[in-house]
């Protein structure tokens, strides 16, 4: 056990890991040391997004008083260091990198803070600090890997740029499919057809239903699930699934280092999705990346960002740095 | 030469056709009988859309005293008939069915109207009366045909339920295939990506810049023709181009009549790409549609109002009723 290289004399010292996403806020106290986790709160009220893009003194708000009861208990410990996982981080983050390294030092007196994307966070909770590749999928679908020199990126565009294989992706081919069952044009799925005037009425309404809506992502997303329900049955939802997998396989391979040794993990509520799509996608990973083992994630973007808080208070941070990506703020950051 | 059947023995009819859209409004006065045009005039302000749809009153506002004005130097002949064209009169054109039928017969004295989707009188304006299919492509893509007894369409469901090989779809997947070569992944055209850089900046301020606009689908058919323009050197974006070929082919293979004699006519400014969309187009034409004629449309939306118009006037309409298309006011309306 490494011996916190900043650490006091005294008690052992702490560290806190922050995920902040569209879904709210997750906070955990850990051991600096050991990055065992303590205790932890949850928020379901998302951190808003301002003018200056994610909002600092609403995520003070909810952060320190929930900090302060999380180490109340630990009364005599100092948090030595914090590490925050934010969606939207890299372009959305300006206020946070100007505002929190003051205020968590003036609140918690920790001395070493890192700022990551969700992405890194997720990475961090999957693989720990091993080389390799994360996918992150839900909604949308990014890949991030590292050969921990330097960061990869590899999809995460958007539902009109990229994020191929995604649930938006999957769902709106699925809904293609459907229309295209509707006007009898080559391609179409009966079953999809089925499936879509179940979930959203009649057809023709769909873009109407559809077009003015802000959250058009999440809809075509929620028809992902009636694609993998079809697919066994249905060859067209079954191609769908297929041509997920090899653009899954395919960020993968664009972000994960090619070198011996490294690991591939599958994260996020797309993977739920099972065989229907896992099968298609392991072939690709296979075909794609023979060189690297596909592994079961360690743990989530939480559990990612209490090991890079542990990892930077006891000096064993071996994921590089990147401005978009990770930032260190505090004693030891370059 | 037909006589109008429900002409006076006086001077010979008039007819008016209305061609409304995005880009403003075009009105036509016509001979009743021979269909010929007598003069035209064109605003470039588009008639609003207010909470009941295209406005009635708006459209009045701009046709009325145009249509005086064009009428002047013919002052002695009736106005037998009028067709109206306008994009989205199948679900934004409850005012102007309630509305135009009694206005336009208390201001001309107009006993019979047709008020006709867009798409209709693109078919009209391209292959007159005669069973067929027409494409209509541009940002979007729709095809409709008819066997004269009934309309089919095919796709048209826009930027991320259809308009499969329309301009925004061409864009998109151009790109696509730019972030792909951006990020390594397989699939992407360093050549696509060049010119992405070129007319948008570096590609990773892409999202930022696309997904807050409202006209999305416009800024990705802005990329349609550096498509074309790569397609003949890169076997990416020829591609791109070979997929909308059969994409669209499919589409007015759905909506074509299946006897012999059907004729397809392509018709909007996605065609104007040239050969590198055409020679798969055609290609795919030829196989999904061996019975098909592809011929060059007779003329534009306009004409095709004006042909309806002239049609109504002289009791020889051809082209079905539909709720949603094409809708009969006044005598022999059933």
């Amino acid at each position: 056990m490494n011996e916190p290289s900043n650490g006091p004399a005294g008690p052992a010292g702490l560290v806190v890991g922050v995920d902040s996403g569209g879904s709210g806020l997750r906070i955990a106290l850990a051991d600096a040391a050991t990055g065992a986790v303590l205790d932890a709160r949850a928020s379901r009220e998302p951190v808003r997004t301002g003018p200056g893009g994610i909002s600092a003194a609403h995520f003070l708000e909810q952060v320190l008083p929930a900090v302060r009861a999380l180490a109340e208990p630990f009364g005599g410990r100092p948090v030595l260091a914090a590490a925050v996982g934010a969606a939207g981080m890299a372009t959305l983050g300006d206020e946070l990198r100007a505002g929190l390294p003051g205020a968590l030092a003036e609140a918690w007196g920790v001395r070493r803070l890192a700022l990551a994307a969700d992405a890194v966070t997720a990475y961090a909770g999957a693989l720990g600090q091993r080389p390799g590749a994360v996918v992150a999928g839900g909604t949308g679908m990014i890949a991030l890997g590292t050969d921990l020199a330097a960061w990869r990126r590899a999809d995460g565009w958007g539902h009109l740029l990229g994020d191929c294989g995604s649930g938006a992706w999957i769902g709106r081919a699925g809904l293609e499919a459907a229309m295209r069952a509707h006007d009898g044009r080559r391609g179409g799925s009966a079953a999809l057809l089925a499936r879509a005037e179940k979930l959203f009425g009649p057809v023709a309404g769909l873009p109407a239903a559809l077009y003015p809506r802000t959250d058009r992502p999440a809809v075509l997303a929620s028809f992902a699930p009636e694609v993998g329900h079809c697919a066994p049955e249905d060859p067209v939802a079954a191609d769908i699934l297929a041509r997920a997998g090899a653009h899954i396989a395919e960020a993968a391979g664009a972000a994960c280092p090619a070198g011996p040794g490294a690991v591939v993990a599958l994260t996020g509520g797309l993977f739920r999705m099972g065989d229907p799509l896992l099968v298609p996608l392991r072939a690709a990973l296979g075909e794609l990346l023979p060189h690297a083992r596909t592994v079961e994630p360690a743990g989530d973007p939480l559990a990612g960002a209490v090991a890079l808080a542990s990892a930077l208070a006891t000096g064993t941070l071996r994921l590089p740095e990147d401005p978009a990506l990770l930032r260190l703020f505090g004693e030891g950051a370059s």
